[in-house]
């Protein structure tokens, strides 16, 4: 299991490893009168990369202990590190441009990073030049570092493929995540199926399944049973995440989120609790539902009035069903795999972290 | 010497690589509903990727020609063939981006992606969405491409470090050019400075530098040896590449560019050209141009205005003998290769396409 060792070694070289890329080297030569606005964003680089909960990189490390031999562990650790850092440096240029397309004055608590530096440079416009600037710096930094892990492991090469693919499969999911917002609201069957979707592809490829996939291709698993075995349990784990964490929009507090309650809800969004509300409502609801998601903007008390219906509807509960039945199956293939028992119960208290709700 | 057949190999294999890339495959399941969207921003990508002059992925062929032994050129061609493509579909992602943050309309003389985006979903905000993350595709895209080329290669890791480098370079040079535009404009020789080093980390990196450097990694060259000769022979051309491009949104038409004339004045963009013109200026010039330029939007009349001063001031001479002292400088570094005469000639040929002003 991760000790608090794992979580301080994580935070201390994340920041290394973000300074070292973003900030230019002693032989990089750049003009004085630009250097200002460079180390602004470099600084930004390691602002934004600050106060994430790790689980993503948590999953990598336990996920490589679950599967890998007493050597391997020890020999390739710092490695792993690496790899499991880099999982967190995407995310967060993952977040940055989010944040841009979302419009979204906050993350985790603090200004977004676009915002940040329109503040820093006095211009909104050069603020989000430079955020979409940052959020590209991330990615390739991510790469980079996972390139410079996975030269020094075996199955290097489909380690450095299977973190390109984890890439790809969320910017598939950020645009599905935009087309969603285009589908019809009077076909929620279909706007559940849709929403699911876009949590395969937007959040479970990079928090669940990649994060399981590295560990295991780190640990010396063919590709192919890396990827089965990362898809079977992490498909629904991230699932149920995404799940979790939509419901914690709604019934958690700006405290533990570091986001106003209801924001998903404020903006509008298409969510798997919206279309089970719509699918639950009766004809009353329904109309009130699609009134609030139509309207160009929604007050706190549409906010609060659309909360009241998600728990009328039985939105929320069926929302806590869905978790736990995705729990479950995630659950029962760890308990299929050909490892110990003290190392399947090791990969399940891993996974647990991602649905505290119910585990 | 490259024949019409290296730019036809280019341009097809560009389509494949990038269709491959960005559609979603047999077995990605993608919800019907939202499969509208997700094809569209795939036909984008394919038109973003089309029009450009491949003066990028033509150097990196005539450059793994220039020092590659026979037997290499026909064995490898194809993987250098990729790794060329790859540097251009890095530009089509950085110019999606690029795009965006300008505000641009458009591009090759096409709408830009993220307005075609907007158009085709009949909303800025979405567009705006989808154009970030078109360009966030290219960019992972890119780096798949030039990884999968690179496995085919001897000195792979170096081809995928080089590449990575390549990547960071331009992102930190796009830092700068948003950096460049809060100088003051009362201090012409530190804005010459400023933008001549913005040029190199945001035009010569990728346009010059890498190209050269990949054709010699792919032809077996050492890590060091093939920078330093790319940069030696790389960031000259370049920097005159990038003067005869500024000078060409001056005095060329938007025939030839897709680009109307004096679009960079138009934004009020801190050049080389203004900041010889403020150098060269009498008080009145000068005092006129800061005035054009500090004023919120620039007029068709005041364009012209900035035009005839680049000429009085001597600006526009001044651009043509940078460009021909850079040209030169480049030229000299290549007659000290140890190759050939005729690999010597073939390679100054591939480097004459990137100043045809002077060339």
């Amino acid at each position: 299991m991760s000790s608090s060792t794992d979580l301080e070694q994580i935070e201390s070289r994340i920041v290394e490893l973000v300074k070292d890329f973003v900030t230019p080297h002693a032989d990089d030569a750049v003009a004085p009168s630009c250097k200002g606005v460079a180390d602004a964003v470099a600084r930004q680089a390691v602002v934004s990369s600050e106060g994430g909960k790790r689980l993503r990189a948590l999953l990598t490390l336990d996920s490589f202990r679950t599967f890998a031999d007493d050597a391997a562990v020890a020999a390739d650790f710092d490695a792993v590190l690496d790899l499991a850092c880099a999982v967190e440096v995407f995310q967060t240029g993952a977040l940055v441009h989010d944040d841009i397309i979302d419009d979204s004055d906050l993350r985790r608590g603090k200004p977004s990073a676009h915002r940040a530096l329109a503040c820093g440079t006095h211009s909104d416009a050069i603020g989000h030049g430079l955020g979409i600037m940052l959020g590209d710096m991330l990615a390739t930094s991510s790469v980079d570092i996972a390139n410079r892990a996975a030269r020094r492991l075996s199955h290097c090469d489909d380690v450095v493929g299977a973190f390109l693919t984890m890439h790809r499969e969320v910017e598939i999911g950020q645009v599905l995540d935009l087309a969603v917002e285009l589908n019809p609201l009077n076909d929620p069957e279909g706007l559940v199926d849709a929403s699911l979707n876009v949590f395969r592809w937007k959040t479970a490829s990079y928090t669940t399944i990649a994060p399981l996939e590295f560990g295991m291709l780190a640990a010396g698993s063919d590709a192919a049973t890396a990827r089965d075995h990362a898809m079977a349990i992490g498909l629904p784990l991230g699932l149920a995440f995404q799940l979790a964490d939509d419901l914690l929009d709604v019934v958690g507090s700006s405290h533990n989120t570091g986001k106003p309650v209801g924001g998903d809800i404020r903006e509008g969004k298409r969510t798997v609790l919206l279309a089970d509300a719509l699918s639950g409502a009766n004809a009353t609801e329904r109309a009130e539902l699609i009134d609030i998601w139509e309207a160009p903007s929604r007050s706190e008390e549409q906010v609060r009035q659309a909360i009241t219906l998600f728990a009328s509807t039985g939105a929320i509960e069926r929302s806590h069903d869905r978790i736990h039945d995705l729990w479950n199956a995630s659950k029962s293939v760890i308990d299929t795999l050909d490892v110990s028992d003290d190392r399947k119960e090791l990969l399940a208290m891993a996974c647990a972290r991602f649905v505290p709700i119910v585990a």
